[in-house]
């Protein structure tokens, strides 16, 4: 029983940190009349982001709602966003799995 | 004859447009180093481009070079090149299928 308890211990904790999907972030709905709820773009203009890096993702949100990077449509929808806002939205279409779309 | 002649140019016509990938780009060493030839990028801080849509491709890669996007290392990269190179890379990153990769 030790010898199972110990190998089922040993299992969970070689798991991919990952392996639990972000929760719904509460503010998604905006971000996916845009960029899809799986982070496949559904409207011109507007980049893929399921899958894309972390880092990355919330370097960028950060930099839309201080307007340094001055998208005004971004900044009007991340302006209201604190910074655990934008890290659950970061985490969420990061761990979205890319699909193969038309370009 | 004449029908599966017909039948042929149906089947040839009706494929979808990117089915022949893009030819490697000239150009595509630079970006490789830190988006990977692949277009899954090997730097933290550096996007993933594979699947990315054309479209946002090639406005990113013009707001580079133009300095819209103020990012040194981007405008340096895409500031010798032409509207045609620009395009061929927007291509190629666009046509590559993104992989999982960790976050």
């Amino acid at each position: 029983m030790r010898i199972l308890t110990t190998a089922a211990l040993a299992l969970a904790l070689s798991a991919p940190v990952l392996a639990t999907p972000p929760a719904k972030p509460a503010r998604l709905g905006l971000c996916a009349a845009c960029h899809g709820e799986d982070g496949m773009a559904r409207i011109p203009g507007a980049p893929n982001l399921a899958g894309q890096k972390l880092d990355y993702l919330r370097e960028a949100l950060r930099q839309y709602r201080d307007g340094r990077r001055d998208i005004p449509v971004m900044r009007a929808a991340t302006g209201p966003l604190t910074d655990a806002e934008l890290d659950q939205l970061a985490q969420w279409f990061s761990a979205q799995t890319p699909s193969r779309a038309a370009p």
